[in-house]
């Protein structure tokens, strides 16, 4: 592995003790737990805390979302794995203002269990969470079951409204409400072109042979819902629109976000040659694209891909996408 | 390859197409040039343009540096190659707000030519272009020939206060003059574990051994200093920090902004754990961290490495660095 690490089984803690040095200005670590980001300015009293969490391996999600008008507190995770239930309890208590927690979170079996735990324990101090449960990755259930769908770069927009809404004095409920808007206004798909390997495992945890694509690939590597001969960059661009458009149905004239993230090794340019193709298969629909993302917002340690999201949006999703923040990822 | 292109030969044109969609609220190509990228806001009557150009590549270098209170203009070469003359001339034009222009640029051979010319070309025309060239790579030659050292990453430092100073309205020779004081300050190293494939060679033009790492690397895969077996990150960071404060030699107590850049294909976990080693390294010689960088700022395609860039600070530069600016590359 050509990697900058050092113990394998130590990679979570190194990265947060570098994070943390970097961005001291907007984040900390909690005292109450070496696995829990805080942002400097939580908790706001009187504010509704907002909160995530989720495995390590994709930064700058979910740490990188943490600071001021974004994610008061961030539970981490191991390398690909959920934070504890305590951890998510954690940064809960980080987040509260007095007037309640909401977890935006991701569909992942791990994270459903230990947020609900967590929910049950923060009740019993009097301290309420309520939840929103991203699901925005389409190869990863059919439309019928989309409960069953697997959380990925949508939480960025869900994260990103959800905090700006609560930093407008909006209710627990309110902000629930439009953070569940955010993430049910969103569909994502992802393309691998190359694995990643845990530090600790020292090889990949499944395979793209070369000449080939994953279409549908997780943040994890999940199977995606077919392997295709690589294609141009023209092609995939307009394939990933195509499966999330097709999947979205939004009338012409909708006006949308769209973020392109890296999986961690793929270059820049790369992603701004697909964000040309998939700009071109938006706007051959009669989409009209409001704003752009394009750079490593989510990613899956060294990953080579690339996925795509598009939000849908309505007067309020604009006004609260435009809300100025500052965080480390530079949202 | 496993990657997102289209026609090899096109790699630039393709990036820049998607890269002006996704940030038009902020850039524009040149209707002079096609290999130009222009601010929106440019140029500005009474204001030093700011410009700077430099081989494709090295995504968000140049483009994603260009915006307001940031350059005004970028000449774009092919892939590590230099822009051409009349592409640096153009970028001039287009910041040219009628206080002169100054290319703020690293130390190539083929850009340096290009640059000469076209300060010439300009100067027929009544437009004065001053000139700074980055030299920050420590390892590129010894500190007695410091001219011959090659411009990396110190090159964002350089132009954030160049832009900076020329935004207060400062004259071209205020702006040429901070922006050299800026890059005096700054001391660069890069480390490399693997190489990158121009798309139109399909093939590594450089080879680093696994197991092994090229110290002192240079942008374009220049040979290091030395090739050492992969060490842990906390040693590597050390030796990062190191070698850059060692020829740096500041007075304990001085400040420092800091920026570790990836080289496209490490991820931001293992910057942030090289990170905490390198700022153990600069603390422990008695400095102080003003601001910390750490993300994927200046990369070589799909190189494996990073960069270290210090720059000693004093009040000038912390106010300068400390302005309000937009560009896509979020700085």
């Amino acid at each position: 592995m050509q990697r900058f690490i050092n113990n394998p089984d130590e990679v979570v803690e190194d990265t947060l003790k570098g994070f943390v040095k970097a961005h001291r200005d907007l984040v900390r670590l909690s005292e109450r737990n070496p696995r829990v980001v805080a942002a400097q300015v939580a908790p706001i009293a009187g504010k509704v805390g907002v909160i995530t969490g989720g495995g390590s391996g994709h930064e700058p999600a979910f740490i990188g979302y943490t600071g001021r008008t974004m994610l008061d507190a961030v539970a981490v995770g191991e390398l690909f794995s959920s934070p504890t239930a305590k951890s998510f309890l954690d940064a809960a208590r980080e987040a509260n203002g007095g007037k309640g927690v909401v977890c935006l979170y991701g569909n992942y079996a791990g994270d459903n269990m230990n947020v609900k735990m967590a929910v049950q324990l923060a009740a019993k101090e009097g301290l309420t969470i309520a939840t929103v449960v991203a699901n925005d990755d389409v190869c990863s259930a059919p439309a019928s079951e989309r409960e069953k769908r697997r959380g990925v770069a949508g939480e960025i927009f869900m994260w990103k409204v959800g905090a700006a809404k609560a930093a407008e004095g909006a209710s627990l409920e309110e902000v629930r409400a439009t953070a569940q808007k955010a993430i049910d206004s969103c569909r994502s798909v992802g393309i691998g072109l190359g694995p990643c390997t845990l530090p600790a495992v020292g090889h990949p945890n499944f395979e793209i042979a070369p000449g080939t694509m994953e279409v549908g690939i997780g943040h994890h590597g999940e199977p995606g819902t077919r392997v295709e001969p690589l294609k141009t960059a023209a092609e995939i661009g307009r394939d990933m629109a195509s499966i999330v458009l097709d999947d979205h149905g939004l009338a012409a004239g909708t006006e949308v976000a769209v973020l392109v993230s890296g999986l961690g090794a793929t270059p820049l340019n790369e992603l701004y040659i697909l964000n040309d193709a998939i700009e071109a298969e938006i706007t051959a629909r009669g989409l009209v694209v409001h704003k752009t993302y394009v750079g490593n917002y989510f990613t899956s340690l060294e990953m080579v891909g690339a996925t795509l999201t598009v939000m849908a949006l309505d007067d309020e999703l604009k006004r609260l996408l435009a809300v100025e923040a500052a965080c480390p990822a530079g949202l």
